[in-house]
């Protein structure tokens, strides 16, 4: 990274690049960081910030040129890079985002499934699902760094400590329960527990209000 | 809500439930914010203030009785109420969700799944999916508060603005596109592009090192 970034502008980065896909030919080719933080519901100051992390584009009055906004927030978050990875843990969950087009965009693309108990030997799209025992090799023959635990949360340690030892260095986990991790690895939790704990609480909150 | 709390309390509260949750029988019967704090890599101080907020139980120098922590988080976040809920767009990832055993614990109940094109009547499990036209009725018989967003971005905010005509408060959205919603309407994000762009750029820092 040439510039020193923080985990929450990168976090704001997506929001902006599915914007500004989304935005037809037919709207105007230029886009300011005011437009952006208006649609957004978001701060002047903070888009204008962010945007010039990212990208060196911008010009006054007129702003960024959309379609070299959007390659340079990609080239930044490594989507023109495409990622490989493996995923442990091929019940439904797990062969649907196999299975799961919209990763493409993100340059995430998971070569195989892996479990301890494979009901069938591909997904519905052909993705390849074979037994735990072939993890490391598999990983090895193909420099995999990136590993998707979806396994039930009684096994995501297990199995976790097992992809360290493939070479994995970047763990993305939906499996609600904390995973210890030495300190070169990144686990990114995918918690719909806690998704489910606030929406759940604003419901609570919403029905005592009526009675 | 008796007690107001703050939402990033509200997210740590999960990761509690499902550390106390996956302790063995053969563990002791009481816990102490400390041990938990530990345990989990985060602050005594922050995991002590939590507990007081949700529970009334703490002993000093003993701590929580486990199983009744448990419960007074899982009454806090309203895992014991269940929550109903209709999951719109029943893709791939759709029916994997509505599918998931593992929400039964967080009292989410997905009814129905419902679908511009429904390529089949019903998940693997039997769960029933019907077409968009039912949509309206079926929320307002069945008292649903909760909409799941599973369809392309392009199609979110449309699913969205019928959602909330169908009286749903809260708004769990798998999209990765921002919504514009009333104020009295939640929406969580299941924001899959960003987790992925935090593993991304973990991967460029570490193959940028090697070289």
């Amino acid at each position: 990274m040439e510039k020193k970034i923080s985990k929450a502008v990168l976090k704001r980065l997506p929001g902006y690049l599915s914007y500004l896909k989304g935005l037809s030919d037919s709207d105007s080719p230029y886009i300011s960081a005011t437009t952006l933080a208006n649609a957004l519901g978001m701060g002047d100051v903070q888009v204008r910030k962010d945007l010039a992390m990212v990208s060196d584009g911008g010009r006054p009055k007129v702003g960024y040129l959309r379609e070299a906004l959007v390659e340079d927030i990609e080239q930044f978050l490594g989507y023109d890079n495409t990622t490989d990875a493996v995923l442990i843990g091929a019940g439904k969950l797990g062969q649907a985002l196999m299975d799961h087009t919209g990763f493409d965009e993100y340059g995430l693309n998971i070569l195989a499934g892996f479990d301890v108990n494979p009901t069938a030997k591909a997904t519905e799209d052909g993705k390849p699902i074979y037994p735990m025992e072939m993890l490391e090799s598999f990983c090895h023959e193909n420099k995999v760094l990136m590993g998707i635990i979806t396994v039930p949360a009684p096994y995501a340690q297990e199995v976790c400590d097992k992809l360290i030892k493939c070479g994995i260095k970047a763990i993305w986990t939906f499996a609600t329960v904390h995973l210890e991790v030495p300190p070169h690895i990144l686990v990114q939790y995918e918690n719909m527990a806690t998704s489910l704990a606030v929406l759940s609480m604003h419901l609570q909150a919403h029905i005592k209000e009526k009675k």
